[in-house]
């Protein structure tokens, strides 16, 4: 019994172990891994906050943020209108459509879509490499491939300081790589970064990832939190994992 | 038997516990901790290598460094004229004059006292709060109480990229709510992050200080390394800053 909801080929249904719900993704695809789990509980997002979901997809983040926290009005935005359209499926799924919607649009063009500080809350798991950008528009494809990385991250980081109301907080997955450029660009669209948690597979590991948090305009003290470590060994997920994914 | 070293009111030998070096240390001023060890264990200086010492007090980090690696020549810089008599006779005590000094000046003059692009090395673990620094010149007490910290850095890091050779390291210890400060600071004087390490009291707690390692000129990746977790329990250090004590 799927709800009515109809399934294309290569689609899967998941089930997210929270309040039953459930996700649908192409398993051809991108399928949502860890990263979107630690986005969507280090994400927080108080009753009555506008949130929106940047390079949203299946809508994975924003689905699992309120299957965790049940409040808030949830907006999507992707380019591909494919994903839209099986996001907004999912949306259907989990009988969630009063408050949380889907959007297809270019992060790059949110100023034509969305009124300037309209938004609470911004979450992002950008594309580290945004390869599906150029797929959609074969024109664009060798200058994306040639500035893949500055440009998305500069492109999300200027989005989210045009859609966040002063004060709207900012929560974003990227690689501890790019940290530097998150803090110049933070500084650069007047964010000030209050939170960063670096992900280590194993304690003895280098950061993989890191969940960085923002407030727009506020100077906010920089803080550290505590590591997340994944793995306590080679294939049991630390209890802190597992409560991420419990809680 | 103190090998002709006078020792002045309230100073004291502490052995460092590696190849019989010692220091000495007023016990009413500031006293080396476990911030020292950990820069003199994180910052790497090969064989024939000249390293300078910013801040450089007691001369504790570039001794640390001596005891530990066994090679380079090292220059401390420091502003107080009673600390760099301190430093250089803990310097005699080592029987390590050929290959170490102290140098009393302003971090913020080094272009008057040395060359520039002279260093392979730079060390500095700051003052977080450069209360000393005001204690000397009573005219600019007030200056640098209110701009006490954003100054500091920056002179440092300015220092830093004056001194250093062309892809030479700079190696910092300091508090994780600067880290933008210091990212931003690094682009402004072209020196490249590489390393970065957080360090936590025990492994639930927020990042108290943090590892920095730079490289002039040269545009490096940024990696994370792995959390130095101070302690295992309320009063045990971990195996690993046993390891760094001991190695």
């Amino acid at each position: 019994m799927q709800n009515n909801i109809t399934l294309k080929e290569n689609e899967r249904i998941e089930d997210l172990n929270r309040r039953g719900y459930r996700i649908i993704q192409n398993t051809d695809d991108f399928r949502f891994g860890i990263d979107s789990t630690f986005l969507a509980s280090f994400a927080k997002v108080k009753p009555g906050e506008k949130v929106m979901d940047l390079c949203s997809g299946t809508g994975i983040v924003m689905i699992l943020m309120d299957a965790r926290n049940n409040c808030g009005e949830y907006t999507g935005l992707e380019i591909s209108s494919e994903v839209v359209e099986m996001a907004t499926r999912s949306i259907a799924l989990n009988h969630i459509e009063d408050h949380m919607r889907m959007e297809e649009g270019d992060v790059k063009m949110v100023a034509e879509k969305f009124p300037k500080n309209s938004f609470d809350v911004l979450t992002v798991n950008p594309p580290y490499m945004p390869k599906n950008a150029g797929l959609l528009n074969p024109n664009s494809k060798k200058a994306i491939a040639r500035h893949e990385i500055l440009c998305t991250l500069s492109d999300v980081i200027k989005a989210a300081a045009y859609l966040l109301k002063p004060e709207g907080r900012f929560y974003m997955i990227h690689r501890p790589s790019r940290l530097g450029e998150i803090f110049h660009l933070a500084k650069e669209y007047n964010l000030s970064p209050d939170v960063i948690q670096m992900i280590h597979p194993h304690k003895e590991d280098e950061a993989t990832m890191v969940l960085v948090s923002m407030c727009k305009g506020a100077k906010k003290m920089l803080h550290v939190a505590h590591p997340l470590i994944i793995y306590k060994n080679e294939t049991e997920y630390t209890d802190e994992v597992l409560r991420i994914y419990r809680e």
